[in-house]
Order: C-alpha cells, then structure tokens, then sequence
C-alpha cells in the first residue's frame, strides 16, 4: 500500500489527496505536524531534505516528493480518469494554469516564507495576510478570464483533472486569507462542481484525522 | 515559425531557449523589456494575463505561457533529446527536483516579489539580496546531495533534460545574487557537462540581442 505523509491544511497535501481520490487510490495516511515542527525533524528530512510536505513513499520505499511530481507519476500509473489530455497545446494551457497556482501563489506563502516575513521584516498578522491575499488575487485575476472563456465543465476537461487539483486547495486557502471569492465566478462554478464529487469531499482538510 | 516573447535575463525565458536549441527548434526572439515595465503593457497583458514571461507563440498565434508548460510542449511536440524518460518513478523524480526550482527557487525571487519587499517592508539592496540567497541555497542544500548520489552524466538521465533546463539558468541567477557555488560540487559538475553544449551557450543571457 501506498503511504502518504502530509497535513490537513497543507494545500500541496490536500492536491495529493484528490489525485489519489480521483485514481481510486488507496493510501495509509501519517500526519506530520507542521505546527509543531515535525517537518523540520530528522525523521522526516530523511523523507525530504527540503522539509515539505507531502511525500508518498511507494510499498518498494521509493520516496517521491513535490505534489505536481506526484500527480505525474499517479497520472503515469493508473489510467482511470486522466489529468492530463493528449493533445500538446490542450495540456501546455492546462499545465500553465496549474502551474499559476502551483508555482507563482502557492510558494510564495508557504510557511516559511511567511515566517520569514516576520522574524525578518517583522511582519505582524495583518501584514502576513496581506501580503498572502495579494499573490492569490494576482494569480486569479489571471485565471478567471481563461476560466471563463472555456466551455467546458471542467477547465479544458469534461472530468476534473491536473487543474481543478491545485485549483480547490488554492479556494480552501483564499478563504483563510479572507479573498472574497465571489470576485471569481467561473473559479467558483468549477469548484461547485468538484466539491459534490466524492474525491473532493473525502480530501478536505476537515475531514482529515489531524484536523483541529 | 515559433515566436518567443522573453527577456535576456529572465531565468524562465532562459529555460525556454534552453529546451528550444535542445529541440533544434528555431524561433522570432522578441524581447519584452522588464526593467522598462514593458510587461505590465497592454501588449504584453494580452499575451500573458500574469504579466510575465516568456510566451511562447505558435505559427497559429496560439500562445503558451509558463516557462515548464512550454517545455511540456515542446517534449510532447519533437521527439528529439527527450526532455523526459518513460518510467514513471524517474519522471516523477526528475520533476520533482525541477520543481523545487522552479516552484520553490524561482517564483520567490520574482521580480515582482522583490519589488513588493521594497515598497511595503521597505527592503533595503542587502535585505533583497539576503533574501533570493537564502531561498536558493535552500533549495541548493536540498538538491546537491540527490544529484550527488545519482551515478549518471545528468539527473537520472544520459543527456541533459527537464532538470538541467530549469537548473543551469537557476546557476546563473544564483551568481548574481552571490552563491558560492563551490558549496555544491555536484551541481556544478552537471553545469560544467551542459555549458559546453550549444544549445546552452546560444541560450546564455550574456549571447542575447537585448542583452545590456
């Protein structure tokens, strides 16, 4: 069996989890707490010296780290509902997309940024969110007018694919920078639409065991 | 013919020339002029809703964004020099550690990024350069010891791939901001092994018309 290690509110976490919904994927999930410092542990440098989450280790003990990575490789092994097409321009357009979320917002407040911010700048909490809420509008400001203009129901897909993965934890963690989504309707209809999905639901941080 | 919208010194316009002379594909270079603000123009918008580059046109006017999806393109595009290998798990391992360049390096010393530092942190030179040296030998620290361990002339490949497109423009940014990159035998040796190749010496910053 597959072993996933992540947190319930980490976004690259929480993308890990749907791909591995969407595949059918069994996986034994073990929590490493992030707001303890667990990430920063020997125990899991060994697992990923960059001291991220997620990691899925393989029954062989292969490790694989970065979500994007791990999609692929999901996409590579199972073929049930593909997230990514075969056309070369369709999944260039689908990978820009993703990688707007997953490059040019998601890193840019990952915790460590973030706390870089404050022990350097000394940033205080509003700062902190602003700053957060600034890349997340910038990155969706972009996205939605691409979104938008695509016919389907699912971002150049009829089935969720590469893109609604980064796209759902990236809404999940607007919200908590207090981003009002409803400057973002066709963002918003796409996740209406995951969101009754079984994958979606059983991904959400707070239905996770380390939740709180 | 292909058209490629980048600026000399833009680390992911870099990667693209890169996988483009990899590819022994020819492209019109059209310079967007950053430190002129051409990208935040109404002709570079209409390209790039995010006001970056590089854009990759197509004879179509098709356009790409995002530097890994265009190398997406072009690998799923051209047969030559693939960019990628078919086994799943070095795949996935391959992008994972581009990833952490391209994801977690780069878009963190945006020029965007920096800019915001200096306008609400009032980030002085030595604070931005502090900054962009700190995220890169992270990502450095984490990268040299798996490009140690791998017995091949590349990552995980015999020719120069996904990894080295993204990781020899993340050497060159990381000089400017004034890594010792003898702390990193290993990264330096797959730069010395690509850096005699011409499709990486067409692509240096230094070899481009805009070049100042």
């Amino acid at each position: 069996m597959l072993t996933l290690y992540g947190y319930w509110r980490s976004s690259a976490s929480y993308r890990v989890r749907i791909a591995l919904g969407l595949k059918g994927v069994e996986a034994r999930h073990i929590a490493v707490n992030l707001r303890e410092g667990e990430q920063r542990g020997d125990e899991h440098l060994t697992r990923n010296a960059q001291g991220y989450v997620p990691v899925l280790e393989l029954p062989d003990g292969t490790q694989l780290t970065q979500s994007l990575a791990i999609m692929d490789f999901l996409d590579a092994s199972y073929d049930v509902n593909p997230f990514m097409p075969r056309d070369a321009v369709t999944r260039s357009k689908i990978l820009s997309a993703s990688l707007t979320i997953a490059a040019d917002i998601a890193p840019i407040q990952n915790l460590s940024v973030l706390n870089y911010l404050r022990r350097e700048f000394a940033a205080d909490d509003t700062q902190v969110k602003d700053w957060s809420a600034h890349w997340i509008s910038k990155g969706f400001d972009a996205l939605e007018p691409r979104v938008a203009e695509n016919k389907q129901d699912f971002y150049l897909s009829d089935h969720p694919a590469f893109f609604e993965i980064c796209l759902i934890p990236q809404i999940y963690n607007a919200r908590r920078f207090g981003i009002d989504m409803t400057r973002y309707p066709a963002l918003s209809e796409v996740e209406a639409r995951c969101q009754i999905l079984p994958a979606f639901k059983a991904a959400r941080p707070e239905n996770q065991p380390d939740a709180f």
